[in-house]
């Protein structure tokens, strides 16, 4: 049975995901792009949407979890805050789902996928098209970084001990 | 008629609210506390809990303006983070009720209440206490700080221009 993880990297202006399927030991994507909010609408409007895009990305693809990536390195506190906001959203909608959540860091994404917690962007892309069999050679590098978060979040579900079937 | 302002003090794991009426030129409290987020539970949950709280507020007094105190000073940017976390929820919350929202900084809110953007916790205190007629001696910080950043929100409708009657 197909588990699905959506990797979200998180944004006010510009949010990636990414939706990844592991069947078996192969991964397959399932769907991945960027949600755009208006400059011109408020802050509290452009979280409204995005919560509403994750909403139906939810409700689309109804993932077993999420990963919503955690942001350290922020060059400024005004940067943090404001991806800090889009993160709340992120987590009000999976804590809504009442699915798992991940919250893994950009370094743990890396080693995740390559191995490499180092990575550069252009490794991490390689890596995921070669995972996913496809080509990102045109794509965003937000969806990128959101894949890559699926990923690594469907290699850390399948590397946990299963919990025994209750009863 | 009254004006009723939500003024909000935002944190993850304490969040002050402060409620707040205008009538004529007579202010009054309606309602102010902390809500408190359980730390046994995780992130997403305490923001799912913060935005159960702050719809059953808003739900509860109708208040026909919000503001989510903007920080700028957080002493790192893990902090900020994770006031950017429940400000994000706050301001979802006050999206979806389609409520304007102002996002004042705290200088600008001790500025409006006390007419000076420096002043100290106990200057700030006083005013709102003898603004609204009541003791806050023994009130929690946040409560008394969103009580402010209500007030401050009454203030600046007050004194915006009148928009002209459509029709």
């Amino acid at each position: 049975m197909a588990v699905i993880a959506l990797g979200i990297d998180p944004g006010t202006a510009s949010l990636g995901f990414g939706v990844v399927a592991l069947e078996g030991d192969r991964l397959r994507l399932v769907d991945a792009g960027v949600v755009r909010t208006s400059a011109g609408r408020t802050d509290a409007e452009r979280l409204a949407d995005l919560e509403a895009a994750l909403r139906g990305l939810v409700g689309e693809h109804r993932p077993d979890r999420i990963a919503v990536e955690r942001l350290y390195f922020q060059r400024n506190v005004q940067t943090a805050m404001a991806v800090g906001q889009a993160r709340g959203v992120a987590l009000l909608v999976a804590a809504r789902a009442a699915l798992p959540i991940d919250e893994p860091t950009p370094n743990e994404v890396k080693q995740a996928v390559c191995g490499n917690g180092a990575a550069d962007k252009a490794q991490v892309a390689g890596m995921v098209g070669r995972l996913l069999g496809i080509s990102l050679a045109g794509a965003v590098d937000d969806a990128t970084d959101a894949l890559a978060i699926a990923i690594g979040c469907l290699y850390r579900a399948a590397a946990e001990p299963r919990t025994a079937t209750p009863g």
